[in-house]
């Protein structure tokens, strides 16, 4: 096969539904076992699956009353998980807006060294007051301020990682040379809100740099996926607008300077399986009918900025503002507007919509309509892969793998069997030289 | 036995002797390898220690020409050890300087999750500039504004682990009720240094709080461990010495309405074992051959904050300034200036007696030799228990827990068998209520 599709499988507690750990196949307490977590990336990997991923956030609210909530960190997670698997890539999410670059740099580098080259970096800005409100500040700064200190952050971990040259770890016993400092280089990196003076604590990861990924899908976050991303997960409910947005990041990455193909374009699925169509769908009308409503409402609420809470819920959503005067979550908020407007969804079933996958898209159907529609999509301009968000874990997971994954590889669009050892290998992506590499020292 | 010794292996790269790296019994590529953690882990256990634990550091200079640099973060490195071990407790260093309070908490609770209630945090304040200049910093603040930033610090966290009562995961699936945000507290801390408003977003860790541990032994350090350890590494290098330190911070401990037992205090020992006291010095000897004296030198003025690199290595120590002067690591200064002075001697012979733990106490001879150090150390009031920092790795926590540990058993100082499950459980300390229990919840 000259393309390959990639999967990455999205692990979020007991599974996406966001009354998963309400269902009877699940077990909620697991949200608080390894093991469980274990098993999943297992699962993943007998798939021949490229990666696993963690989102994260960085405060509870009020909707931790009805609504699953993560218990790891997911660096730590994946460092657990990297021992207890031998191929499969782990990507976790991390914030710059209230990070320090010198930590997350080593923090990846240490992953990418535990798991011999298999670390990733979701790269995301914090967008929540809540969060805000655990970091010493009143609300979360402005959305281009956040970019603006990703791309800053992001280029300070770059150096970071560089910073040891390949070869910089000499281990000459005789002569008593740890490191060739000649290959271990200062960053002196003076920007506009980071000093690092650098080199990195640690020698080179096996990847030189961790994969680095992005999911924000608004303007400034294609602008920086176009300049950083070379995965990409995003939310796209029509064929349409998932071509509209390949087109557009591809469009925008060939302008930064870079290969369009060096970014894989990942939109998210949430497949509810079914043997038979009707048995899908039933487990969807399941799953829906879990969902407390007050609780989604709320939800709704804060991701619309209007307070939905008073309204009817077998009525219309009211008049929503535009995106502009939204700081979070931009795109997120246009893709719900647009899905409500387009169907003409009551608050109720727009609830229903959403309760799959925050928001992503969400099919219903047995493993060959599931597998039609990856193919329709990779084959028609729309998308590299998928970002596989099971309703149930593990239980939509291992339905993916043993039902969907099979059709998949039979067609000729996935791997039987991984050709890699590292994530950006699974990828089909470069391993970045240092920028450092060959330069004079620049001395203390 | 109504009082045990407590053991904690210290483990660093291939041993803490700072030429194991250039000794023909080590391996220092693996210094890179999670499994040779691993299975130093496994080692610690099947000998029923503690602890293993790992120090840190944000920065590397220039001594990584000649000396081992950790490859791995602390917590990334424990999470990989968890599940790779059941019983043995695992503390990380983390500085109180470069990061914040809600990351830091984040972290230990989910390796506490993780590893069902056996992670410890040896809280530290960065003293290096080179740490402050990847932080923002031109240099590091002041030791006293360190300490007050550190205790700060510890409040919030603490504050946050208890954020989540114990009974607050409700898990009720046909309510739809995931947690009892009753149970779930607001922080609202409005400090000198910190907002943090809370809660965590993570559940109580199973221990309620990690183990809190403490390794600085100056004036601030002890005032500190008073208030908030649980357990205590410290430096000393004659019995007299540590009597003296173990009496002062009980009574420092008490002074602070703490009960005394519950500070274990753990001098360090760097145990050169031999089946004679020949064999013994001999590998003591190999050791110091190994030794790069330029670098020997070059770490002894960083200590000292005096340039010695042109004074001859079998000349005397020349006068160093008052411990008042120093910014760092004052007690660590204060034990060279008073080893150098009490055994007179040369800058040779110092930096031979460094080279095996850096300050902390060396003991060659053979396994009956050690414990009767440890035993007399236990006995006589200076030790509830030991740092134990083999200087070759794997083989001196090999020699320690095949032939010193079965001989503290036989003396009937030291377990058996482990009778806890959890860290706490293992140094004979409670599990913390959460100071939250029973209060009504401050709302949003």
């Amino acid at each position: 096969m000259s393309r390959t599709l990639h999967l990455n499988a999205f692990l979020m507690g007991v599974g996406h539904h966001e009354a998963a750990w309400r269902h009877p196949r699940t077990d909620p307490r697991r949200i608080a076992d390894v093991t469980h977590f274990q098993e999943l990336a297992r699962i993943a990997e007998r798939g021949t699956l490229d990666s696993v991923f963690f989102a994260d956030g960085l405060a509870v609210g009020p909707a931790v009353r009805h609504n699953i909530q993560a218990v790891f960190e997911p660096v730590t997670l994946l460092a657990a998980l990297a021992t207890a698997t031998e191929h499969i890539g782990l990507i976790a999410t991390a914030s710059t807006t209230y990070n320090e670059p010198f930590n997350l740099a080593r923090k990846f580098a240490s992953l990418d060294h535990l798991s011999g080259g298999r670390a990733g970096w979701n790269i995301v800005t914090s967008a929540q007051a809540r969060e805000a409100r655990n970091f010493n500040l009143d609300d979360h700064p402005a959305h281009a301020e956040r970019y603006r200190r990703a791309a800053e952050f992001v280029d300070v971990a770059i150096k970071l990682w560089d910073s040891w040259e390949d070869d910089a770890l000499v281990l000459d016993t005789a002569a008593g040379v740890f490191a060739d400092t000649d290959r271990v280089h200062e960053i002196a990196h003076q920007g506009e809100r980071f000093r690092v003076h650098g080199p990195l604590n640690t020698p080179r990861p096996p990847q030189g740099r961790p994969l680095l990924v992005q999911a924000g899908s608004s303007a400034d976050g294609i602008a920086f996926a176009a300049r950083y991303a070379e995965a990409v997960f995003t939310a796209q409910q029509t064929l349409a607008d998932g071509q509209a947005f390949y087109a557009e990041l591809r469009r925008a990455t060939a302008a930064a300077g870079r290969d369009p193909d060096g970014v894989k374009v990942l939109p998210g699925i949430a497949p509810v399986i079914g043997g038979t169509e009707s048995e899908a769908r039933a487990l969807a009308d399941e799953l829906e009918a879990l969902i407390v409503p007050e609780h989604a409402l709320a939800q709704l609420s804060g991701m619309t900025g209007l307070d939905l809470t008073g309204l009817p819920l077998d009525g219309p959503l009211p008049d929503l503002p535009d995106v502009s005067a939204v700081q979070s979550h931009q795109s997120r908020y246009q893709l719900v507007v647009d899905l409500a407007r387009r169907e003409k969804l009551t608050i109720r079933q727009l609830i229903g919509r959403l309760g799959g996958g925050r928001g992503h898209r969400v099919v219903a159907g047995t493993p060959e309509q599931i597998a039609d529609q990856i193919e329709l999509w990779f084959t028609q301009g729309a998308a590299d892969g998928f970002n596989v968000m099971p309703p149930l874990l593990p239980h939509g997971l291992e339905a993916f793998v043993d039902h969907v994954v099979p059709l998949l590889r039979r067609r000729g669009l996935f791997r039987h069997e991984y050709t890699g050892r590292t994530l950006r290998e699974h990828y089909g992506l470069p391993r970045p030289a240092s920028t450092y590499a060959g330069r004079e020292l620049v001395t203390a």
